[in-house]
Parts: structure tokens; sequence; C-alpha cells
């Protein structure tokens, strides 16, 4: 296995894929600082290219391979995201994109994925089925494997999010606050983080109910849960990576859990006070700042909102407002 | 009457309100660049401070008293938006803001007006309802009168907001879109806009059911409309603005409507899509540009989404999702 990713690595990233994606804005809420007693500052990747930070990885690995590597396109698993942003890396890039989705998939993420061209095959939503059919697929038709997040190429597209960040807010920060489903966000963004500011306390926030961090961190290696049941469906991945845990061991002070309704609720808020749609997995972090689930004294700390693409039923079943 | 104000008078607004106002980020998505066949460049004022552009003119006209015309406050009638900026405004410079509010304002807008402790009375929704109230209460306080957008310092506040936008975009631009309901913003943006780049083509948007500019040009003079029946709520106005008026007149190519569904649609449209939550108003500029009701050949378009604050019920009354 090749080493862990560098700064190095996420900067030649950023400016691999700067042409194919977003610059996208911080925003900052009044607000919510009063609120909070901390100045935050929210990495709006929600208002990312295919609405979610993967477009950062995918557009890293597609645009990294060989022309000989990339003649016989891209595969892989993906719950949704990641599926769409590499359908369209492959598609700017010419090549042809292989995904299997698991059938519970949010139907606009299978549609993305459609429409960006890929070739979509569902399977059963559990991680030995995507992983059995991806492989079937890659032998059938000698596609490369873009893994979601075991793949340092991935890794380091991902960390140029706290590039952006980290140089777009004036000041040091506290702390940097990321959401985890397997990895490959929380490690990029920590690798960069920590090497542009080692002071800086990095925290990674998954469901309560996709605990499989907090478990395999107590238990020093990677441990599988049941398919984790909660509305974070991009955080549904029952077992952290291979290849992100021992990064996210190195770099991460503490792995933290919110609730389903701390997710729902601070996806509405996102949306009534800040004005922006977040996913319920693009909320997972910020809930976590909301509901003070960090060490207190944090006096200042970046937040990913990681992603923007909800469908209006789940949307509606977040509220009653919506469901009288 | 003052002289119209000059891109010197947006300027040094600028530099005055700069403290207190965000520099709200300019959006763009590449999807709706290829369904409209134009590069769209959407100025994200639902982000500003107090929820919509309004922040702008407010601080501009209660950072540009003198302190003996501070002294006994403000006061001014609003539907909403421009109440809750003034309120700030004068809570940040420590003075008191009396507001009138039509009886009909959406329930979120009178509580960000009480939350920043303005202090409101509620009068009929018609115009000469809030024109007369508003004097009982100067004639009572002694305070200063901050027009919704008949005073010059509105309109060069209003102005930055275009200032921003086209410093940030890289490049002339083909047009600007601009809502229409007093006509202090599009005023504004038309004077910053028209100096700093004289090739640069205008137009304001106001609702079909709300077309009182686009009968008063062709009038020649301000015409009255009965109480605009919209969803709309902030383009509710029924006469264009004495002061604004002339202005509009003299920089703007064309005032064009849209249609009650154009908006509803273009605003699920905006969240669905670009993530963002505009206010019904907020997204009538926007939806001229979807629906394909400016002049052929523009290649280009800055596009002021003008606020964000709706409230969940008149949200949910925009989607047949949420009336199931």
């Amino acid at each position: 296995m090749n080493a862990a990713p560098t700064l190095d690595d996420v900067r030649r990233a950023h400016l691999r894929i700067a042409p194919y994606i977003h610059r996208t804005p911080v925003l900052t809420s009044e607000m919510l600082n009063r609120e909070t007693g901390a100045r935050l500052f929210f990495k709006c990747e929600n208002f990312q290219k295919a609405g979610a930070f993967k477009s950062r990885g995918a557009c890293n690995a597609v645009f990294s391979l060989s022309d000989v590597e990339a003649r016989n396109g891209v595969a892989t698993h993906s719950s949704g995201n990641h599926a769409a942003a590499l359908a369209r890396a492959a598609r700017l890039r010419g090549i042809a994109a292989h995904i299997v989705m698991p059938n519970n998939s949010p139907k606009p993420k299978q549609q993305a994925v459609a429409g960006y061209g890929g070739q979509i095959v569902l399977c059963e939503p559990t991680l030995a089925a995507r992983e059995r059919t991806c492989q079937m697929l890659i032998d059938a038709t000698g596609a490369t494997l873009i893994h979601p997040y075991n793949d340092n190429r991935i890794i380091a597209g991902q960390g140029t999010a706290a590039l952006e960040l980290l140089t777009d807010v004036s000041g040091p920060l506290d702390a940097l606050v990321v959401c985890l489903g397997g990895g490959g966000l929380l490690a990029g963004c920590a690798t960069a983080a920590k090497a542009i500011q080692p002071s800086i306390r990095v925290f990674g926030i998954e469901p309560e109910r996709g605990n499989d961090w907090v478990l395999s961190r107590k238990a020093g290696h990677p441990v599988t849960i049941p398919p984790p049941d909660t509305i974070a469906d991009g955080l549904r991945t029952p077992r952290p990576g291979n290849v992100t845990f021992p990064i996210v061991q190195h770099l991460v002070e503490d792995v933290i859990t919110v609730t389903e309704d701390e997710i729902a609720e601070t996806t509405l808020f996102l949306l009534e006070r800040m004005k922006i749609l977040a996913e319920p997995s693009g909320a997972v972090a910020a809930a976590a700042v909301l509901f003070r689930k960090l060490p207190p004294g944090i006096r200042s700390a970046g937040v990913v909102i990681s992603g923007g693409n909800v469908d209006w039923d789940t949307l509606a079943s977040l509220s009653p407002a919506f469901t009288r």
C-alpha cells in the first residue's frame, strides 16, 4: 500500500482539479456565532459541482489516470454522491463510468448518475453485495476501480476542501469539524489542516445509528456494524475504510455522534436560518456544533457542509410543518 | 430634491457599511448555464445580514446620520425586510427604530424586527395607511424617516450589491437582472453597473400581478395600482417611487413581468438545484432568466437573489410535493 497522502499531494490535487470544481464559499452567521459563542465558518460543499465534496476526489482520481489506465473507463460502488461525481468526472475526461448503487439509494442520486452518463447497476444495500457486484463489472470491462474512500487519490482530492477553507478564513482556527462515513473527507481534510496548522483540533462526526468509527476506535481496528438505518444516507457505510482508518487514528482528536433528531433539526436550521439546503449527511458536522457536542473552549471552528442532494420527500419528513 | 446618486456615492456607501454587512458570494451553476445557454452569476443577497439586500441601504442611511439627527431614532414603513434591516442598523448604532408594518406581512418578518429590538406598529396593508401611520409616529417621536426606497442614501446602499457583483465576476457582463418593488435596489444597482460598464443592459423584473412599473413606464409617470396580490410579498408596493422612477427610466432598458407560477417554480428550482433558499420576491429576477423572458442574444448575466426570508407555510404552498 502507498504511504498516506501529504499536504503536497493535496496541493497537487487542487491544481489538477481546479478547472473542474467550484471554489465553494465559506459562509458565516452572526446569529449562530452569538448562540454558540464561537466564530463558525461553514465550507459549503453543498454548492459543489454535482452537489457534494465528492467531485473533488473523483476529479483528482480520474485526471490522475494515465491514458492507458483511463481507456477502459472507471468503476465504483457508492450510495450516490461519489457515483454522480465519478460519472461527471469520467464524462469530463471522455471515458466510461460503471456505477454500482444500492437499490435503496435516493432517486435523485440515481437520476444524477444517469444524467452524467454513468452506467448504473443496482444491488442489495450491503457492503458485501456492493463490492462483489463492482468486482464483476471490473472483470467484465477492464475498468479501473475508483473506490469512494479507500484510495489515496480520493483522500487527497477531498482534502482540498480544508485547504481552501483554511486559505479563505483569516487567522488560525481552534477546530475543524467534518462528517464521517467511509472517512475519505475527514482523512483528507485532517491531512491538509494539521499540516497547515498543527495546533488545529480535528473532529469527526457520525450518526449515533451508524457509530462504526466510535466502536472501531475503541477496538483499535475497523469493525463492521449492521447496515446503519440513518437519514444521513451518505454516511451509511458500516465500517471505516482500511486506508482512511489509520490516518484518522493518527490525526483526529475524537469521533463524536449525533442523533437522528439532531441531524433533522440541523438540516432545517441551516435552511431556515442560513438559507442553504444541506442533505442530512451534509448537516451532521454542523449538528455537533449546534448541539454543543464538541469539548468546551473551542472559540472558532471550520465546519464542512458536505453535500446538498436531498429529495422533497426526505426534506418533508424532517419537519412537522410539512406533514400536516 | 437632491440629485440622483452616483457611482461615487455607491463607493462611499460601500466603505461606510462594510463592517456591518456580508460580502455575499456569487454562485454559478453549470447545469443552469447549459439549460439557458448563458453564463449566469447569482449574487446571493439571501445570505445577507437580516436575510436580504435591505441591510445595505439601511446601514448606509443610519450610519450617514449626524449624531443630532440620530438622537431621536429612525422610523419607516415596510413589508418586512427593510423593517428588519433598519431595526438591526439602528441597534448597531444604539438608537431607536420605529417600524410601521402592514398587518398581512409574514410572521417571521415581524419576529425578525422584534428580535432586532424594533418597535412595531401594525396598520392596514395599503400604501396610504402605511405612510399616514408612519408620519404620526415621526410627529410623536422626532424620529428621522428612512424611507424604504425613496431616499438617495438607501439607493446608494442597495447599489453596493452590483458594485460587489461586477467586481467579483471577471470580465464584462451582457446584462444585469434585478427585481422591482419600490425600485431602490434596481435604481442603485443600475447606477453602479452603468457607470462601471456602460455597455451593460439592465432589466427590472416585477410580478405580473404587481405590474405598476410596466404601466408607469407606459404612462411616463408613476401610477398606482390596487394592492398587488402576489406571493412575492416584498414586491407588493403598488406604485414606483418618485425618487427611483426617473433613475430607472434613465438607466433601465426594460421592465419585464413574471407570473406567480414562474416565481413559485423558480423558488423551488433554486432550492432543489442550487441548494439555496430564496423568498419568492428573491426568485423573481431569476424567474425571468429561467423562463427566457429576456431579449435574445444575452450570453452572460448577473442576477440578484434579493432575499431569503420565507416561512415554512409559504414554502410548502409552492410545491405539490408538500401538500399531499
